[in-house]
């Protein structure tokens, strides 16, 4: 295979796979993302391995499942010694850099009990999960937290004349009232107004202009994670996107009264909360979810910029381009906000992969419907750096096989998890932290999610691909959900953790049988021809 | 709870539960080990995480089950960043010291990532699982290995006038013919043959000698891992333990002709390897099995030795023992050799636990039938030099409550795993290296096996101790195989790896909901009486 020089992995926060034009949306154009789709492949069933940021970025950045990486939910540090995308590229030569968010927390203690500098380079990769930070921000810095201090992006601010003690609050997500108060944009009644910031400073302008200093300075071979915080919460955008987009724009919201009247205890635990009470009120939607449209709208505007400047600067042709997010946003359907659950609102993302090369010509232009989950792209990336997958570690598949038109097998499932141990549902279901967990294994067609100690839920996305009927206590899909239970188990049974050995190492330890002089069972000296070591 | 100041922790390797008389061995008398159990508590019902040598201990070692470490058989090596009992121990100001075997192989490739310098402190406590080795020896140096080469046993033998290339090899481990030959101690025809090394300074004695050297000279608070290799193989013992009991006094052979008919594959397979056939034939296990209890009575003669040391010394008084071993052996039981499987001759093993403080007074001189697992021991040991036994790491249970008579509610299942990609019996089966796996649950009467890929296996212990009659294909158990498999497969799904969040912590998160300033889903400005987080 031939190699391609460098990766520029695109991630938005927090955008649902459906609010793309390429994806189906029917207002919101994007015709520069649709101008990636039109150069590459866009895959239309790819799922996240948790509804959440942290949890699924640790599986994009680790390539592997969250029961494997361990790090459950949003700040509960990545264990160290866990082997990074970073690791892998190091060592076939290639630059791992980031800019913009990765929701990375290291393993302090751990470091300390491996005597582990953070401040030394290897130290470094370790708290940034592999990565090498050219700009690292989060995207949320409550003047509340310390967060903001050293943030970069606030010095910006005050050297174009927007200050204060916390300019990202104060300017970039906040607007401003009639008399100059200003008006929070965590409060979403303010979403519709314009944030302070003008659009050329604002965060999604600002990180695609650091991507794009990143790559004027970088020599290849590079992988630049491109990591936007937006469309992701405090919903408000700067002029002209924060009302380009009106009620009558916004798709029909997808919930019924039958889901409000569901059985299942956490489903309606989960509607119960403030949350998803907000977002379940038609004046909450029709002014956030516009404000969300915008939100994408802008990106790609930035994403037209950035393509001029990747063929102008000639990395369209040496580049492969990603583009994706870390899962979606509930918005309403299901009487839900915000992500969390495996509707597909929420456990579905975009996923666009441009390769340049001639072997990619077949496909150009195509989209698939292949499942593909986002610890892919870890598997992805070493294999089209010319590394080997590490199928012992990296529990993702390599898609290259599928952008080069030459895919035979492929997953029958993609999975998900969810662990809620520090959501309040828990608390009033009475569940103990440990067994707050939940599974999904979907097989395209069936959306099967186990939940620890209550029945599953059963969804036929083919004849309700709303995903309102749960078929989860339906006694005619006993057999379905029996098949899908047994898929879950034995994945779960499988190997996580066994990462220090090989597939090929084994093999030749099959071979081998015991290490020479190691004689296991022998009445008296092995003959020549007998002298195999099984056992 | 008071403090103990010490714990000398034995382990015998390979040693059978039943091969002692406390726990019921009629000719093979073990007075000095019977002694301790007469101190202390015998628990009766105790099995390894996987029966063979670096799996099980691994688990020893951090505590945690197979599938959680990752070094599922022997030479996969401990992931870098795996927790260690040491780790948990020094965190405790007691030292953790390791006089004899481990069965440890560091990580170098995950160390080399971590910068971790092979010989600096810290990188001396990864490579050796968390000990501070005061003697590592783990006691297998064939000739064809470099083991030997640095060996201190080596010198010790060459010290006392037995020298040459490999000292263990050709004098503690062979004998000699009529003509001065030597014959090897790896080759079972020679098994009843004296050892050329005197006892005095064999193995077993040798490494006594090391452990009370260590217990000379170490200012406590510390934990003493004192491992001795015999009775494991090669079966080789000095005089006068050599010949000190003959075919006379074996017990009878547990194996019958319907196991040989046996229509599971996995079964049938593992019969045939050589190893299987060769402990079949009665030749071997009469002249093999009583040189197996000749070492096991030296062990226990040392032992003797060891307790009038610590009685002299004061041990006993402030120093908690805990006599164990790491798998059995199935010595021609079931038509098989060596360890491995899960029949109780080889997954399960002896355990006494001594305790000197007068908290233990009221179980001292007991046994008990609840379900231990080898794993429970890191925990024991963290709880008694008073530390939190972190259940989100830890995955065993301290024993503390039952030495201290106060236990309520107890695990209903003990759990084992074997990996068995490596052995010929996979190739044999035609089964992929990374669904080479069997996981046994234990209820106390049930012996459930789950073997990938083929029907289960099922023994009823109660009214079949010896485990000769396979109900895994019985309708009649249908219930019961479906009940453990329930468990299996929800022990499968529980957290391995989320070991970087206390329970503590996680329900201190769930108080807090969120972070400050941290609004999601505020439409405006939360009141005081409603700012709660949920969701």
């Amino acid at each position: 295979m031939a190699k391609l020089k460098n990766v520029l992995w695109i991630m938005a926060d927090q955008l649902r796979y459906d609010y793309l034009s390429c994806y189906g949306h029917k207002t919101l154009h994007t015709p520069n993302i649709d101008r990636l789709a039109a150069m590459g492949v866009k895959f239309n069933r790819t799922y996240v391995q948790s509804p959440i940021c942290g949890p699924s970025r640790m599986s994009f950045y680790t390539g592997r499942y969250v029961r494997s990486h361990g790090s459950t939910w949003n700040g509960f540090p990545l264990r160290v010694g866990e082997p990074t995308l970073g690791d892998h590229l190091r060592e076939l030569g290639v630059r791992c850099s980031l800019v913009g968010k990765t929701h990375m927390v290291p393993d302090a203690e751990g470091m300390k009990r491996l005597g582990i500098e953070p401040e030394s380079v290897i130290g470094n990769f370790v708290r940034e999960c592999g990565f090498e930070p050219y700009e690292r921000d989060d995207g949320l810095h409550p003047t509340a937290l310390s967060h903001h201090s050293n943030l970069a992006y606030n010095e910006y601010l005050r050297a174009h004349g927007m200050g204060g003690e916390n300019p990202w609050e104060d300017w970039a997500n906040s607007a401003e009232g009639p008399d100059g108060e200003i008006l929070s944009g965590w409060y979403m009644q303010n979403a519709h107004l314009p944030a302070r910031v003008p659009a050329e400073h604002s965060e999604t302008t600002y990180m695609m202009n650091r991507g794009i200093d990143f790559m004027e300075e970088a020599e290849g071979p590079w992988l630049c994670h491109l990591s936007f915080i937006k469309p992701h919460w405090p919903y408000m955008a700067p002029a002209p996107y924060n009302d380009m987009y009106s009620a009558k724009d916004l798709p029909p919201v997808v919930r019924t009264d039958e889901e409000l009247r569901t059985d299942h205890p956490f489903l309606k635990s989960w509607q119960e909360t403030r949350v998803s009470e907000c977002f379940s009120r038609d004046d909450v939607r029709d002014r956030v979810a516009p404000v969300y449209m915008g939100l994408i709208k802008q990106l790609d505007d930035e994403m037209g910029r950035l393509l001029d400047y990747l063929e102008k600067s000639g990395r369209l042709e040496d580049t492969m381009i990603v583009f994706t997010s870390d899962h979606g946003d509930n918005m309403g359907d299901h009487w839900l906000g915000e992500k969390d659950l495996f509707y597909d609102c929420s456990a579905r993302i975009p996923l666009i992969i441009y390769d340049p090369r001639p072997e990619a010509d077949s496909t150009r232009g195509t989209s698939t419907d292949l499942l593909a989950e986002g610890i892919d792209l870890a598997a992805t990336f070493v294999e089209c750096f010319g590394g080997n997958a590490k199928p012992h570690i990296l529990e993702g598949r390599s898609l290259m096989p599928i952008i080069e038109d030459r895919v035979g097998s492929w997953r029958k499932y993609a999975i998900s998890e969810y662990d809620y141990s520090t959501r309040s549902p828990r608390r009033a279901l009475d569940v103990d932290e440990a067994d707050a967990r939940l599974i999904m294994v979907f097989d395209g067609r069936w959306k099967y999610i186990h939940c620890e100690g209550f029945r599953p839920m059963l969804f036929d996305l083919e004849t309700d691909p709303g995903e309102v009927v749960d078929l989860g206590a339906v006694a005619e899909h006993e057999q379905t959900r029996e098949r899908l239970r047994q898929e879950m188990d034995r994945w779960s049974r499988t190997h996580h953790n066994r990462i220090t050995i090989s597939k090929a190492r084994i093999e030749k330890l099959t071979d081998i049988g015991e290490p020479p002089g190691i004689l296991i069972g022998y009445w008296d000296a092995p003959k020549a021809e007998n002298s195999d070591t099984s056992g």
